[in-house]
């Protein structure tokens, strides 16, 4: 087994800004992911071996690991921190077998940190990919589950040390529904361990190499800012991607439609009042308009980023007055398939008239 | 292992109405359960076995079993039929040993039908005892979680063969909770397994012989129909009770309150209209007033049985101008403990200024 990469004090910022550039405005505040990484570190005295998917064996047994429940309870309902290794050990413990290697569950913003917490924790490697390759809202929407991995056994753990192991579950969207009411008798977040799958399944399925993709970009990011250069291109030639506007934030609007939070922005160019981007999102950013015109959809990535340091800003940190960069990104071709735009294209999002028209990367 | 005796087709309308006797107004209506039980013998061509309590090796396993949610929906939305054998099995596997028998969770109302459909599935043999002796409202008040016994690991399963598995948590009120939600999640009913424990700490703990006590209730009343004897007379002189209050129910209230259904019915005595008695319920009858003076409170048994028939009648069926009988019986001895009085005593249904007087028994 070749250890890819380690991940050490030095990487954490970096980290973090590249997990908000792929969380699309979704995943979670990073912050507080930050301090419990940097603090891990420092208790465990040893970086995080990072693996590449192909050196996982393919009867070896891995498992993705996040968080469920709303981010913003998330952020005031801090975890107790060991959570994810207990439910772990609680799956190792029923199926008698051990874990090889941790998969990060989502790439995209906090939810790409707390598996490297949980992973040091365990002593377990975390391996270079997830099943998004950035932030999506539901369970469902993940390559994992599009390619018929089986969601059980899954388990969910809560800040009281209680585990609840989903022995079987007929479907992912029960799954869903069963894990987010319990979440909710939980205080509103648990962690959430699934799925557990081999080597083999996990191979098939996951998207390669994305953490890695994450630190290089949060690295373009710092090295821009020390350099200034600007950093919205910078990470666009980085991910091969665009620069699909840059303006001021006029106007926000917020709503909450079934449990998300629902909503668009509109911009007005720097140089010209009359060019505008208008941009949906529903947790994250999912349908990019300039002057009318769709430009860019999901399951592609559109990012806002302040135009001066490069920061990514998420969802709920939107307000008027920003001054911000349009970021688009091609999104993973895992995730442009078919079977995948049927539960993660325009149509699942409750867009039935707008047409998926994936980006051609600018190289790659 | 001895065979205590054996459920055949002959003991199912006796145990339904034994059942109902000693569900004191709750545990659920026997009707479907007395279907299910007559084709379940027709299934496997051969009765239930009985076994003492004391029959079960200290180091064997076995494990309570029932079902869980609203009385209201259990017969509106009918088990698969199966949920209790799943999540047994799901179990034996999580634990990595087999169950030696089946214990009944409530010998009141419906509960105590289902768990021998059960053990006749899974080819088990049932204990002859439970832990209320009687139907209780919650999951805590029951003498497994009274005297100390672990609540976890339980399972819950539900009609579409999902089974959840809490392999930890804290307490016995937050695993009520937490399987009340899920409960909820699954459409309002689910079967429950809970608690698996040794042979050793089900002897400490069980009200052992309930289930031949509740036959026996039965066969007394179906006896005393046919040979046109008062049956009120004679369940309480079988169990000890008395008969506290012959007359007609003249006003039935019922709220619901805090997803119970409490409540209070007054009765008219058949010979002097000022002669009154007064029961609270909440599912269960839980305090009788003669005139305005307690004569019974929970945790003994209140129950309202047909003053012709003797047919016991459930709170949910309770209305203007039935003629019936009241009937007090003497809780088990394991029910009126300082620690048990705390869980299942009328303080613990609110009722701070009653306290609790045992009926001395008639005979034992």
């Amino acid at each position: 087994m070749t250890t890819l990469r380690e991940i050490t004090h030095d990487d954490v910022l970096a980290l973090a800004i590249g997990a908000g550039v792929l969380g699309t405005g979704g995943g979670g505040n990073t912050y507080l992911g930050r301090l419990r990484l940097e603090r891990e570190l420092n208790i465990q005295g040893h970086p995080c071996p990072v693996i590449s998917a192909d050196d996982v064996p393919d009867d070896a047994l891995v498992c993705a690991v996040g968080t469920m429940g709303a981010p913003t309870v998330g952020v005031e309902k801090i975890m107790a921190g060991h959570e994810v290794a207990l439910a772990v050990r609680a799956l190792e413990k029923h199926l008698r077998q051990d874990m090889f290697a941790i998969v990060i569950g989502e790439i995209g913003g906090s939810n790409a940190i707390g598996p490297i917490v949980s992973a040091l924790q365990l002593g377990l490697p975390v391996v270079d990919g997830d099943p998004m390759g950035r932030a999506f809202p539901e369970l469902q929407m993940d390559t994992f589950m599009i390619y018929g991995v089986s969601p059980i056994p899954m388990a969910l753990a809560d800040s009281h040390e209680n585990v609840v192991i989903f022995e079987h579950i007929q479907s992912a969207l029960q799954a869903e529904a069963y894990a987010r009411s319990l979440t909710i008798e939980m205080g509103g977040s648990a962690a959430l361990v699934m799925p557990v799958m081999t080597g083999r399944d996990m191979k098939a399925a996951i998207i390669r190499d994305t953490l890695s993709l994450a630190i290089d970009i949060g690295k373009t990011v710092l090295h821009a800012r020390e350099t200034h250069i600007d950093p919205a291109q910078a990470i666009a030639e980085h991910t091969g991607g665009a620069v699909l506007f840059r303006g001021k934030i006029v106007d926000v609007e917020r709503r909450t439609v079934k449990g998300f939070a629902r909503g668009n922005m509109t911009l007005v160019g720097f140089g010209d009042g009359d060019d505008v981007m208008e941009i949906d999102f529903q947790n994250e950013n999912l349908i990019a308009r300039h002057n009318g015109e769709v430009v860019c959809t999901v399951p592609d990535l559109i990012t806002i980023v302040d135009s001066e340091d490069g920061e990514p800003i998420g969802t709920e940190s939107l307000r008027y007055g920003l001054r911000v960069a349009v970021l688009a990104m091609p999104a993973p071709d895992e995730l442009k398939t078919p079977q995948a735009l049927a539960v993660v294209g325009p149509s699942a999002f409750g867009y039935d008239d707008v047409i998926f028209k994936p980006l051609i990367a600018t190289h790659s």
